[in-house]
């Protein structure tokens, strides 16, 4: 039996897939569009847009009233049959409408924004990029606190270290910052996996794969997702990683990623906005979350690339296969 | 704003991957060891080798006893640093601990068939799938169904037909397939899902992609898995697939998949055993499906490739993700 090496190549869901597919001359603002005009998008999409002279706001599509000065559609469908001069939509409404929406965007050729989770089920996701592939437009799963100011420079400080162990504790008030919104409760919501898959979605992006070793979930009587999770992480890099999920904590919010190494702690705080080493900060900066998703999908339009990376959302459908579950008391809004 | 097209390329983890990593000569029988040697390797694994003369039974590692004149070792770590004549393994343990063993197999250089299914997370298959490929081995993540006699004629009979319905019924009796096997109803046993796969695995072989739109997942009082779920698909394709899973079907037993096309109803029954086209028996064969396992795994072997397809399982993380829980009675081995 003799062997002989050849390069060999495998991609597989979970990690970054950049294409080139296609050029694009970008010769004036691409005309972009939104879809579902909730919270997110007044508090963030709406203002990145205006700031990003690379993009204009052309229209949007909402039952729950649109933008002043800029032509709403009651669906999708409508703006898209509409509009033909729209060129890319972004897709801000609850993951689990969110395929049949991207898919007649992407049918119709526009270029297609996916704000986080991309969608309710990993499947359908992958769907939507072979869609893409074909129709030769921009397809990005983007995930917001990756573009936070702390996340690339605790990726380089992070180079060449020994990681010993990782501590998330992602900690927040639902109330505060999910008023009204049913929708993540219902199933395909995620429950508190929606704020927690921010936190994976900056641990995929600064160290190397981990797998969940161990999940709790634990679920409010007569509710269908989670307000708490925790999470046991392993992998072959060594170290072990542990994830706390609350979606209950009043006072105080804690978004913290902890990371010891053979140099030192690093502490990730406030969501990816702080960075501290061995307790001293070293970088602090407002959002900019938002502005970094606008630039990036800018870049991939005129590189004719897509960029989708599932990494984050399989932590969470292995959580919830893993996970062993509990019931708890009951939330009421 | 102009565009070119390029040709693009994209692979997930949801599909096939095949790759030529590097080239055997394959000389003689391969020497090969099976861990875990409970139900599964006793009824399908030893005979399948033994009937194969690619293969050689080299060894076992197993806590419950080995196979009469073949050296047994307590554990996988005993048996790779003792025995380094044996170049493949076969695994046969539950999914909850086959990512530890698998890693110590590829780490020391032997090519590895993994059960199904193929570990717990999806995110840790797809550790292994980077660590075969930086080890220069052959990868398995076999799924035994899709070795069943009518499957590919199936996939034949599809081709160039219009698919308008699928409808899976996979009802079965846990007491007589699973007796006294523990782990499937641990967390990561995955419960009912652990047969829905096998019909998921002929789904995702026969059709083009789905996802999961809808999913009730029935967990008997005080066990962590489910004893049965109802799922809904939907794709890019236009037509719709329901499958019922269940494990209290006592009497005759089902494993059918029927398929409606514009020219003619489908039918594959027996868990893919028999095919029927409107009625009529077109194929029917005994079991085979292990045969065909170790035949490809000695292809790979020989051509130096990998076989991870990850689209059944990662099916069954978005049921358990998007799914609506019910707790239904308790269930007593």
């Amino acid at each position: 039996m003799s062997r002989e090496p050849i390069p060999a190549r495998i991609s597989t869901s979970s990690k970054v897939l950049v294409e080139r597919q296609f050029l694009v001359t970008v010769t004036e603002p691409v005309a972009i569009a939104i879809v579902g005009v909730g919270k997110i998008a007044r508090d963030q999409h709406l203002p990145s847009i205006a700031s990003n002279a690379r993009f204009r706001l052309a229209a949007t599509a909402s039952r729950h009233g649109g933008v002043d000065g800029v032509e709403n559609f009651e669906t999708i469908d409508t703006l898209l049959s509409a509009r033909s001069d729209v060129q890319a939509v972004a897709l801000c409404q609850p993951p689990q409408v969110r395929f049949e929406a991207a898919a007649k965007a992407i049918r119709a050729g526009r270029h297609v924004l996916l704000e986080k989770p991309p969608g309710a089920t990993i499947a359908e996701v992958e769907t939507l990029v072979a869609m893409a592939r074909s129709q030769g437009v921009s397809l990005f799963a983007t995930w917001h606190s990756r573009f936070a100011t702390g996340v690339e420079p605790t990726r380089e400080w992070l180079k060449g270290k020994t990681v010993r162990r990782v501590a998330v504790t992602w900690k927040e008030d639902v109330r505060r910052w999910h008023p009204g919104q049913a929708w993540i409760w219902e199933p395909g919501g995620l429950g508190v996996f929606d704020p927690g898959i921010n936190a994976l979605s900056i641990v995929t992006a600064i160290l190397p794969p981990v797998h969940v070793t161990r999940a709790t979930l634990e679920f409010p009587e007569g509710r269908d997702a989670p307000i708490a999770a925790q999470l046991t992480f392993a992998g072959e890099s060594g170290f072990s990683a542990t994830a706390d999920f609350d979606w209950r904590q009043t006072g105080p919010q804690t978004w913290d990623i902890e990371v010891e190494t053979d140099e030192g702690r690093l502490v990730l705080s406030k969501g990816g906005a702080e960075m501290l080493v061995d307790g001293k900060a070293v970088l602090a900066d407002s959002d900019q979350e938002y502005a970094g998703i606008y630039r990036r999908f800018a870049e991939l339009i005129e590189a004719g690339e897509s960029d989708i990376d599932l990494s984050p959302l399989v932590h969470v459908a292995d959580a919830f296969m893993l996970g062993r579950r509990s019931v708890v008391e009951p939330f009421e809004d």
